[in-house]
């Protein structure tokens, strides 16, 4: 199979390696990632500047091509441009550190495989919950099982795997667990310093985490020591407040759109 | 009320000029826009970086505050930092351009809705379907009756309103439309050049969009010349596809984690 990989750590991470040498075993991998670290920069894309690409060498060998811009722009740009045929599978990862709860929408290793599905290829994102392992084993052990499980059932349109494995040896996995999107949320504040030139600068800052308690959620999953698999779209409509507003709707246009009707 | 308010295109840009005219009247509003236009950064946030503060002025008189940050780090910032008492709703835009369809996902101005919706402040992100109009008079009208809409009724927690406003005078809007996010999306591709240097650099563009026959679309409303008001949240999840995942994990699991539970 022709798999795009791609991550937000920057091509030179260690973890779209460990990914880069599982998948190549088997499929025909190309590398779009972007040059250097692009953590939280959530679906950001670049159109007010011009992108540039270049080709990346590991041990002496093409490894695959660095862009100057963020995990859905490598996406896009692969899919649209870089890559003939196009591929048939992305996979984004594997990420340094957990991609759950409210955290998702923050994710550029979530947003390069929501770019996949908006162009119509499946895709799957994958995070260890660590900044600092370097032990890929259980995610290098599922993915190639899960991709082989997607090939065959298929995804529905638009819809994408977010996959999160616990930071621990392959043989601590207790199993798979299909999650929903937590509500699991750090608590964030600003700290405020003082430059050399005595000018206020402030730092975000991130302290525990609130956990979301229902053993469904994805950051429930992982804390138990599953693979947390959720599937995930980009609808973004809440759809159980349709009715509420347009109930309201009524009320807004007779004063503001006088005589003009509601919907 | 207390209302922060923000937008993508940046603080000098004309349409949060308009929104803040129009709502000083009655409300005390603080404004805390990015310093430079930030459009598709999506929900984009900054930590690697620290962030700077300044005070901006318009017409010799204090306008707000611009960050050089996203959209998401003004609401962040504002609401854990800038605010004291933090504020009672947040607004963002009249952005210029509609953020119907694909679209929405790119767009910092309905990403700072939806932090504001993350922090539990209530929120509301405006555009306008025009990337040249000077004429915000039916966002101008339609806005402050929204607002004092959503006061009255509350939001669900984690839900904001995407509004976009047809580039038309007040007069000919027809009505308000309740709508769901849409599929319409550009077609877009890359165009390929060379610097003077003859190295070679990508520029992404787009071209005709592809439409939405739902008549219920955001993009649908808009080209009705309806204002769209979509309720929107941040829970990614695919439910309709937790069930089937569940019936795959069976095995999965045999495979990959023998003698491990499946959940």
């Amino acid at each position: 199979m022709r798999i795009l990989l791609t991550n937000d750590d920057g091509i030179y991470a260690k973890g779209i390696e460990a990914l880069y040498e599982t998948l190549v075993r088997e499929h025909e991998v190309t590398v779009v990632a972007p040059e250097t670290e692009q953590s939280a920069v959530g679906h950001s894309i670049t159109f007010l500047n011009p992108l540039r690409v270049k080709s990346v060498q590991r041990n002496g060998q093409f490894f695959g091509y660095a862009l100057d811009g963020t995990p859905a722009d490598c996406v896009k740009i692969a899919i649209a441009e870089l890559l003939q045929p196009p591929p048939e599978m992305v996979i984004s990862g594997i990420n340094k550190g957990a991609n759950v709860g409210v955290d998702v929408i923050y994710s550029g290793t979530v947003s390069a495989a929501t770019e996949a599905a908006v162009m119509g290829v499946p895709s799957i994102a994958v995070s260890i919950d660590s900044f600092r392992t370097t032990d890929f084993s259980a995610a290098q052990k599922f993915i190639p099982e899960l991709l082989a499980m997607v090939v065959k059932q298929g995804l529905p349109p638009g819809v994408s795997l977010n996959v999160n494995v616990p930071a621990v040896p392959a043989e601590d996995i207790r199993g798979v667990r299909i999650t929903h999107q937590g509500k699991m949320k750090y608590l964030e504040s600003y700290d405020r310093r003082m430059d050399p030139r005595n000018n206020v600068y402030y730092w975000l800052c991130s302290s525990a985490p609130i956990p979301d308690m229902d053993p469904y959620a994805d950051s429930s999953a992982i804390a138990a020591n599953y693979i947390s698999v959720t599937p995930i779209h980009y609808d973004l409509t809440h759809y159980n407040t349709l009715d509420t507003l347009r109930a309201w709707c009524g009320s807004l246009e007779n004063a503001a759109f006088r005589n003009q009707t509601c919907d």
